[in-house]
């Protein structure tokens, strides 16, 4: 069993930070939340327009956070990296004192969670990745589950990553 | 002396998660770059629209993380609340897949990392926060660090800090 599985399969069933209670894995690729992944370190943060519409923040393990730092190569077996989002909203106090928008701040959460979980063995045929979109700790259905992995493949140069660690 | 200031003096000196070294304290309120503040826990994250034209994260340290998330005021002495922004940077692969902007992505460090410091003490005079901003690891001036506390006391109902926890 690779390294990257093993941390999945003991994080499984745990409380996430969030709160909710999460007993289900996502489909296709089999992966639950990971336990206190709200509390992992920052790597970079994103905004996303249109129908997303939201402002997102990208955390990892620490083998997650120790790939991105040094920028090497394929990201090593066991890396577990997740993508947060929030409700993309003015802040009434910068509106009020500018008297048009500047200031965006995370609202509530929305566009789920979404981990990427790197299993060299496991995940072969799509890049050594799992991926996993979870709404309000439910996974989300196998058709959204699908949609990663294509989209993803626009960075196959950067082994499938799109963020980059923000110093 | 005051747990705050303890904290600021204790980490002095010390180099920071960005590898500059930094000996120098702000101006006004004496305040240091904390060691190790890149890899704290992440707040919440926010967009600044203008001139400022950045993506911005609001880490803070254990006291900072625990005050924010039970989101009761004020927030007790200890508590430091870092800012880090980055460029705004169109992300190129979404770009052209899109064929119009849609996704924003950190690009290089921008205006400067700040610090809220609580200690009620020391900083009674502003509102028991004192306020530093460091360009490039090297404290602003005296006039920039004059500006932050007339700004964040629009939000003195909210203990003078903008951001809220983002769960």
């Amino acid at each position: 069993m690779a390294y990257g599985l093993a941390v999945v399969v003991t994080l499984a069933g745990v409380v996430p930070a969030s709160g909710q209670s999460d007993e289900e894995a996502s489909p296709i690729f089999g992966i639950r939340i990971p336990s206190g992944y709200r509390d992992w370190r920052l790597i970079s943060v994103a905004h996303e327009e249109g129908s997303l519409n939201d402002l997102r923040a990208i955390l990892g393990n620490d083998v997650a956070v120790k790939a991105s730092q040094e920028g090497k190569l394929p990201y090593p077996d066991g890396t577990i990296i997740a993508r947060l989002a929030w409700r993309y909203d003015p802040l009434e106090e910068s509106e009020k004192a500018f008297g048009r928008s500047q200031s965006f701040v995370a609202g509530p959460p929305r566009n789920g969670v979404q981990f990427m979980v790197k299993d060299s063995r496991k995940y072969a045929s799509t890049g050594g990745w799992g991926f996993a979109q979870f709404d309000d700790g439910k996974p989300a259905g196998e058709a959204m589950q699908s949609t990663c992995f294509p989209c993803h493949a626009t960075v196959k140069s950067r082994d499938f990553v799109f963020n980059r660690y923000a110093p």
